[in-house]
């Protein structure tokens, strides 16, 4: 079973049981976005957590297999173009010299982590629009001389 | 003068008054990386913040006003090459499936806005390596259906 | 049943009872562009919507979740190749920078929405040859300092 | 002088007398995004129409030939960057199928001409943020048959 | 049945009658680059045309349908790679500003309609190597001034 | 001199002397669409032609020698932007198949030269809207076996 | 057939019959790049020829008809990546404008062929390491002045 | 002194003696390709050659300099456009596959290399059209395992 | 059977017997990375070692035939995304001049082959983390004159 | 003083006393391809070695301000073009899923960093051909899940 078949079995299961991916990494007690990433193939699930996994959703090992596999990441176009997704790239293209300028002055020469690196979404209610609180947490990494 | 150059204009006046970003916004009162953006020729400064900052430079009005000038917003290569951007960029093509999942799942059809959007970045000193912490903050825009 | 297989249901159901968008849209009592885009998988339906529709050209119910499930919006080509399509991208190149110009000097420094945003195509008969009136209605968004 | 420094002389001169593009336009009783463009540089400006904007600006006859040549239009990114130009290339990756369907179920089988073809902005105030109404009228060109 | 499909029966029958694309539009009093256009699914076919087309070549009714459909048009590489087709773009490429020059001084700023548009190719046969004749008749259309 | 150069010289005197490319060509008793090519740096013209365009603009010998220099033939985008050039490209991607099956089943395997070539560019008027009579004249190349 | 199956299946035969394709070649009389590129589906193959090689390899009439058919030639990336293929592009990018200049000094302003075009490969044996000896003889073809 | 500087240096100093390459590269007992490619930039010369070639068009020891420097080796665009170039480009894209075939069935697993190489131009004339031939000398060089 | 069904035969019977790619390789006497590569198809194999290599996996004669066949090299995106593959990539755009002067100061003009070429792997323990050793060992070929 | 600017005067003086880049690494007891990187503009030097690189070249106060500037890393082309480079693009290409497999089988889920990162060149001197012996040390950064 590949990463495809096993986010496929997942997505029917979940919404067989009619739960969301808050609801079920809450179970799990981990995060919902690197829960939801693992279930989406993007990223690799350790062998306790895929096993509360597929206990909660009701699937099998193949599947629980699949989510401990280590995943090669891609993505389809350079450029993403779902509107969603278009804004964070829109964001990268922006901020991008502003983030190297602050954080290089904040911490020095190098770079914020996407591997030692954790996300947050949450929900801010506001009367004029509810708001998207992203939260990205990355390990400084300095550039080493040698 | 064009936004390049009135983004050499401040630096070098950042330089000799070797002033930091975080400081400059914080004589201003606002967010370092808005300020930043804006200095480096990304964003618009409303004329009450080009002054506060033509003041503490000791910039002249030639610099205020390609600083209120509205920008035109672009970047260089699709795909930036910058490691500390990239790593950016790799975040919105591994997670961006799973940021518009979760979003959705929480906040019904639609984007987070990178219009009405603010950013901050803050230090959190670790001993096993300091780490960055990035909040985005955008305004949900739900599809509209007419 | 995904995006792609409901678009084919509809488009068969619709051939067979010789409907146009047009009057399909009438029956809904929403926008013809509006409906038409949610039936080629480009827009979410909203439930009610989607169960008229799902009457009007008797479908089952895996059609009206596919119509409600939110869609992941691309395009298969940078730049468009069919003719009608490509005219419309040809007017944001000719065009954009001077929307730009107009839109700001109107508005001040910001955005028309592509999310709460309608459009409408009206037939203006002329004995000169008939006339396309393509109208768009976006909300200003206008750029945030922080 | 190119039309590139035409550009340039017609902003100074703008800018000198605070005139705003809708001004001009209004003085010239031509469409306001019309002439923006044929300022830009992106259309060629009829010599009566030349001639009565050089009077309002005071601008010389080298600007006046620049106006009335023929230009070379282009672009200089395939997917355009600035939040505002992107938006519209958005809708046109969005809708462009959906409008294909809509227009040629009005009008047969055949496209919406950028030539023979007129664009309009507006402002509608409201409350709850203003509205941009852009309206485009093209002449419908049926493919031939031969 | 899809243009794609279409394609195939009508290869298939025309293989099978021993008929050229010349014979068959001659029978159809047509021109024999449109009909094969329309054949490879390029254009739409009018119905008294396809109804013809599909007598000659005992072809069903849904090939009928598909020939009358209106295609999308879209070819696979940016530039071309096939010899013969590569050949006319290279044209493009190093006659294109030429043929701007010479058509836009005789007709004033327009362009030629790849719409209103008629296609010829004709063989002339010469001792020193047959020549192509390749005859484009497009209807001139001006920019609007508005 | 590079031919860039010789572009500018040749324009500057063309307009001085108020000569269209026809009445250039005319005089030289050649075809109007090489000799605009070669004036534009994109064929190189035999000396004797090259002497009689600058006795007619009355220009030095070193653009004489930029005129008979060989030239490189490039292009700067590989989608062409201007919409008169854009139109033909379109034609290559819409039309390129099918000239492909016409040439072919005329002429045998094999292409239309595009150096052993020629081209003509005609007006014909017509009340409803003049027309551009666009043609070529390529030798046929038969695939060599060996 | 198509092309592909063709291939598939001369391969299938080659490998069951042990033979090279310089033996096949060598069987018919003619050049091994040619009857290679032909089994490949990248040349048209004349009756007799292919008649030839489906007795050698006792393929049926569906093959040989495939051979004869006229080939659409294309390759899947602009830039090749197999290490043997892309040394031939390299060559290409680091000698091309140097090929121009010998072959223009040579023979005037013009092209080599590659219609009119044979190529062969000899292995050159030698001590310190064999050689690969290509040659390509193409017709010079002058650019045409009218 | 750079490349690009002493290929200007070379062609006026070659056109003022009007030297041919290949009567340069007689003078100095070299391949008329690898002379003219090194003079191009393309090649970093021995000392002893590029002192020779100095010698002949009496140029300075900057140029003796540039010569000898080793070259970074770019093209700049990955799909060559000058019809030349591109018929060279075009024969990779047609006949690459083929050339792994035959290459590698007669030498085994491996590449031609394209540094330890030679490549000569020669001229056949022939009544029905000269013809170029065009010989590429390269080590194969077998993959290694290991 | 090709390389594409031969790897997942290959994978398929590694992980039943549960053996890794050192383990494989080390029974081979021969290097993990090539046995590694072999295995996913981007190296032949001569008939001894994947005789060896079919002995201990248990696999057919024709995942043996699959593995001596000649592979095509080819890779899905210019640019890889998967983030271990990219930061191998990012070295080459970072280091890639510095290289080049490291190494062509040490060598004179020429480069590393990629063909007669071997590279390993291996894992230095350190309690700050442990480390990829990666080790690359090419010949160096110089440039030839001739 | 940019990098650019930079580089350009410690080549100069690198030049003008004949030190190789080993020599000047050698005595300031760092890694030439380190010392080389920084020098081409790709690292930031730490202000002691600046200063001591810039007493052996007799440099000014500029150039170690200059050197020890956070560096914007970018390259030219997306698939790189000089021979020796593109061999290192190559290798990624055709190695870079083996070595996937390889390192993540030895270290589990992650990568090797390429910012906490050494690498070394050493010349091996072999009767058959010197070979290049490079060497990368990189940090095995694990995945984290949260």
């Amino acid at each position: 079973m590949n990463k495809l078949e096993m986010t496929e079995a997942i997505i029917l299961a979940k919404q067989a049981k009619a739960l969301s991916w808050e609801a079920i990494a809450a179970s799990m007690a981990m995060g919902t976005v690197w829960v939801t990433s693992a279930c989406l193939g993007k990223n690799s699930m350790p062998e306790n957590a895929a096993s509360k996994l597929c206990d909660i959703l009701e699937l099998s090992e193949e599947v629980k297999a699949a989510l401990i596999a280590y995943p090669t990441k891609t993505w389809e176009q350079q450029v993403p173009q779902d509107p969603l997704v278009y804004r964070l790239y829109e964001i990268v293209g922006v901020y991008g010299d502003t983030l190297k300028e602050v954080i290089q002055e904040k911490f020095g020469d190098g770079i914020m982590s996407a591997i030692d690196f954790t996300m947050d979404v949450e929900k801010i209610e506001d009367p004029k629009g509810d708001r998207v609180l992203l939260t990205m947490n990355g390990k400084f990494l300095p550039y080493k001389a040698w």
